[in-house]
């Protein structure tokens, strides 16, 4: 079991309320770059076993909040730079009813570009006045390959983390027929956290509630075993097209509750509370663009 | 001016007839990898003028082919691991027509996740029976950022390549809205190069010649001046949204001409060879798949 972050640019290891720094601890500074340590999944549960033995932490011990995450700005993408990030549409039933879309014979597949990727505090510079929320779970794929099949894709799934996919819904329904990647790559509109944590800390994988509070108000509850496509599923098929590569990520989708559905959408100080069990939470401030452009 | 490949994993310089390693021109190793020298890109005009020196060839001499093709099948996708990969649906006006589409009113924008690019004589193997071709002008960013100016944007291009985005109609089509990036995403799907080319190779960087021949039959033809955004539009559109890293990639859209509108796609044993003045040719052979799933 292993909890990854990205600490002040490094990767970091938590327990339950320290974080240590993953490089001193494995004592070889190629572990620094959370992208080589997400390749290296296999030996973190080892390097994580260390932390609940005697050891002191290699970093000043910082203060938890619940569910295991740490109250510093300083958290990074706990993924900050995979080759591909890939992104289900209407992958909950609720969620594609409240669209009025009809449900998708394969994985409706986008980006989010990773330019827009950000740690789980960052604050998110509106675009626009329909600029909603959706929460996710996210999956980082640990072992790459192509045409990994169902029953085996859970072993090349290094962890799961949690995330927002921020969309503006006007750049994403632009245009025939309407591309979505572009319009949910503002940057900012990707964060993720707080850490990759590892498939064996979860009870049941495929079955984990996730939920999403907007200024306070329950917006979005549900759990992942109410996916269109599962997690085994989505990994087979984007396999059955791209070879995936160690810390590609997936975006599997958003349950019902979105603003475009409720006709309210994000304002210069909202605040978006997301969070997933075993996970832990993204705390997101919404602010108005410093740069106008 | 020059010209920019990627040879047996390694960047590398071309002239007329020949290609020159880079890290071994420029004595120091750091230069060898192709994304390396994009980021400098404005140090590679000095080491490319060295070429027309005196200096021999720092790896054995190839004999080119028409257009300063290297008939080498070692040659790698010339930019073989962009952050972000752009692709630009219905960009020419005729293609648009061609395909029923009404005009887009800002730039459609998708992606072909990079795990699908492949050197310029690599060889597609085909997903199905509807696989067609689309000859594109690909725009290489040296130098990124956010917000900027079209006035400014041919300053912060690296360099301009040639593409083919090979494309699954298929899954393409799947789903509603559909999705375009994964059907032109499958492994190989998007062979670039052969090189590299400096804006400042061109008479006028907006308006350059390109073509595609299947078979031997010409079935694309068109001049980037007839792009509906043309590549300064592109480049000020884009980072409004993300911020750009040198390295990334835009696939400009294709011109007219595609199977989608003849009724006739790729079949095993077809030659896709397509070309763009002042850049070079790729030459690309369609077979069957070798992994079935």
């Amino acid at each position: 079991m292993f909890r990854l972050a990205h600490v002040r640019g490094r990767a970091a290891l938590l327990d339950d309320s320290h974080w240590f720094d993953l490089a001193t601890l494995a004592g070889d500074e190629s572990w620094s770059d959370p992208m080589v340590a997400i390749a290296r999944h296999h030996d973190l549960h080892a390097l994580s076993g260390a932390l609940s033995s005697s050891l002191t932490p290699a970093r000043p011990a910082r203060p938890a909040r619940p569910g295991g995450l740490i109250a510093d700005e300083t958290l990074g993408a706990c993924v900050p730079r995979p080759q591909k990030v890939f992104a289900i549409g209407l992958n909950y039933r609720a969620h594609a009813e409240e669209t009025n879309a009809t449900l998708p014979p394969s994985p409706l597949t986008f980006t989010k570009f990773p330019s827009c990727l950000a740690g789980p505090d960052a604050s998110i510079e509106l675009s626009g006045e329909s600029v909603d929320w959706e929460v996710e779970l996210v999956v980082v794929i640990g072992t790459g390959g192509r045409h990994i099949g169902a029953a085996d894709a859970w072993s090349h799934v290094a962890g799961l983390t949690l995330g927002q996919d921020i969309s503006d819904r006007v750049v994403q329904r632009a245009g025939t027929p309407p591309q979505f990647s572009l319009g949910k790559s503002f940057d900012g509109y990707g964060p993720i956290g707080p850490a990759v944590v590892s498939v064996d800390a979860f009870a049941d994988p495929d079955d984990i509630g996730l939920w999403c509070d907007v200024s306070g108000e329950r917006m979005q509850t549900s759990r992942t075993s109410d996916l269109i496509f599962d997690v085994p599923t989505l990994v087979s098929y984007l396999s059955s097209i791209c070879t995936l590569a160690p810390g590609d990520i997936i975006f599997t989708g958003t349950p019902s509750g979105v603003g475009m559905g409720r006709g309210r959408f994000l304002r210069p100080g909202d605040t978006i509370d997301s969070g997933a069990e075993v996970i832990g939470e993204l705390h997101n401030r919404c602010v108005q663009p410093v740069t106008a452009g």
